[in-house]
């Protein structure tokens, strides 16, 4: 690595901040599109993309009043199937999709209330669901207490193995050319000569000229005429972008477990199950490999990454109420990360109009979803890259919406 | 490491198989007193010395009918703290050793009714106990919850840092010309040329000669004319032992939990607390640096070193029940390990008659004890080895106990 202040001699048509799946599905797409392609992140495996359980759950993540939300999610499970499967032929490794649905259950009757008027806002958009009774979902997970009050069958709802498919995604990154800088980005440059911060958080709070590539936390920099911020939740603390957008991005601390059969246990789960214990949610994601993943706090912490008692508590306690044989399975791992939240849930994709550089891109804020939308979301950043419009469905969740007073001055 | 066959040129005066507490504790004692000590043991860090909270405590632990445990436990927490001292003052490094005692704790009527009878039971035996009403117990530890029914301070019963305490020992050994030989032990070989093994098993059902050394796993030998079996929950699977005495000595799966207070948050707790929660016994026992053990479960699952999602559960549950800011610490660690339980629960330690090889020594199925009698346990053997009497409390405890039909014949 060269000594503070050098800089590094990298440059490229296009360099991405971040290589969490969102970073590397853009990589990966950006070069199979034929650009020259650099990816800085200064670890791999310390992203939230590794503690997610890889849910593709548009359908029974949908909230009311999130419509648009609820579309780009559905855009986005659309593209999942073709991508993963041109991803599983490129590299020859399986990804883990499992397309059995989820079922959703309520442990008691207030829960099943609350169920029963989500399962309505959804089927009112179009989305299937099929209610089942106690002994119906325990036909589907006969592993399930006899306790449950009943569910929602949501088949459209998927999972994937988010590490095989991180992993993937590197692999093919990689053999498309893309070359990985093991740092953090400091901050967006411009071609003013001045970097990003200077410009954007100056007297007048405009921020002109062109990316001209970004700086590194060693000193370096690297060159490139587009750059796309895709950092997680650490994007916030990439200098150049106006501080409305920095601060748009927030970590919201995710606890969750990994459990694994022991040895000649048969499987105890097929589908996805997201319960509702007594107002509480968990969710258990089984894997084609045995392992099954419980989660996940949703907690505003700061970057804290600590696993703590009362939340490994809570997630095995909701877990064994619905399921208890979960108490047999072992513990293998327990892990904490940190999802990009916004002020309103939504993701931040693309570009905006005079507040930013022009050529940077922004692709970040996907929260809970970010494997989820990580295909959709190269699709749109690759279309923006070379001159295309983006699917409309992503028009509401560029970055211009938390930059409307500072667009207006 | 040599080839499998080949035999390995060490000798000793003496060769101590198993390097946890117990094993370690006697080389350093026995190098002290001039003997020549090989100890062999395939890992630093396997044994469940180390997955041990350090509880000194046998006057919490003592049960109705166990009065000679009780005896040879009280005579190893008086020999305790001289020997922790001559240990950090010969290695320079603190071992943890808390005395600010017990607090045990009844969370409900039930539990208190069961506390009161063994209290009046541990007094009878003539040891310090001081009871104390929910709000006493409070004032000695304010986080407990007010839901505690009672409790009893048990002054004497005290703990140590056992991974603190098993490296000053290593050092220790080390340092007093303990050589290591990182292999296992499959057998105590004889001085008839047979491998112990064949003589214990063979048609007469009686062992001859004497110990001539060990033999190794990767087929290599020790020469040594005393050999000391402190393999703990793997004794039983040392061959050239009476199978009755290998029988006598089988695992005793316990499951652990290492939190920690995060930054900035002082201390918890001071005594160890032992709790009885609807009937179910955790204790969670505090360490100077900041480190709380929650534990253990006791489970027959021979050598399974898993860690359950179940147990994991419940220790945190009852952890959180009696003392609910548990659930603010951090999860560091969770941990299995296989404690030597023996059919009456007491340790085997010392030689026997006719019915093994002269020049063995057994010290090992210390059970839930191993830390609180490893001084004691040193003294013994060491006493042994050098022709003196182990002290009259260990008399009930020698190997002869379980072979009393293969003596007779």
């Amino acid at each position: 690595m060269p000594a503070k202040g050098v800089l590094v001699a990298v440059t490229a048509d296009v360099v991405i901040a971040g290589g969490g799946v969102i970073g590397t599905a853009i990589a990966w797409r950006a070069a199979a599109a034929g650009l020259d392609v650099v990816l800085a992140d200064p670890a791999e495996g310390d992203a939230a993309s590794l503690v997610a359980a890889g849910m593709l759950a548009p359908v029974s993540e949908a909230l009311f009043g999130e419509g648009a939300l609820l579309r780009v999610n559905l855009l986005a499970l659309a593209r999942f199937p073709s991508f993963a499967a041109e991803l599983e032929q490129v590299t020859g490794h399986r990804v883990g999709l499992r397309r059995e649905g989820t079922l959703a259950v309520a442990y008691d009757a207030g829960d099943y209330a609350a169920l029963m008027r989500l399962t309505a806002f959804r089927r009112s958009a179009g989305l299937e669901a099929e209610e089942l009774d106690s002994r119906a979902c325990r036909k589907l997970e006969s592993f399930l207490t006899p306790d449950v009050h009943g569910g929602v069958l949501f088949p459209g709802d998927w999972s994937v193995d988010n590490r095989r498919y991180a992993a993937a995604l590197r692999e093919a990154a990689a053999a498309a050319g893309v070359r990985v800088v093991r740092d953090r980005v400091t901050a967006v440059l411009t071609a003013d000569g001045a970097d990003g911060a200077a410009s954007a958080d100056g007297a007048d709070g405009q921020a002109h000229g062109r990316a001209r590539g970004v700086a590194l936390a060693d000193g370096g920099e690297i060159g490139a005429g587009q750059v796309v911020v895709a950092a997680g939740s650490w994007s916030g603390a990439v200098h150049g972008l106006p501080a409305a957008l920095q601060a748009a991005v927030r970590p919201v601390k995710g606890q969750l477990l990994r459990l694994r059969h022991p040895d000649g246990m048969p499987p105890v789960l097929t589908h996805t199950i997201r319960a509702t214990v007594r107002g509480a949610d968990v969710y258990l994601v089984p894997r084609a490999d045995g392992e099954v993943i419980v989660g996940a706090t949703q907690e505003e912490r700061g970057p804290d990454l600590t696993v703590t008692a009362g939340a490994v508590h809570d997630l095995l306690h909701d877990a064994m109420s619905v399921l208890p044989v979960t108490s047999e399975l072992v513990l293998a791992e327990t892990c904490a990360g940190l999802r990009p939240g916004t002020p309103d849930n939504g993701p931040i994709v693309g570009g905006a109009g005079s507040a930013i550089p022009g050529g940077v891109l922004l692709a970040t804020g996907h929260y809970r979803n970010g494997i989820l939308m990580s295909a959709a979301t190269a699709d749109a950043i690759v279309a923006c890259l070379t001159g295309q419009p983006p699917a409309t469905e992503w028009e509401p969740f560029g970055p211009g919406r938390f930059l409307a007073g500072e667009e207006e001055r």
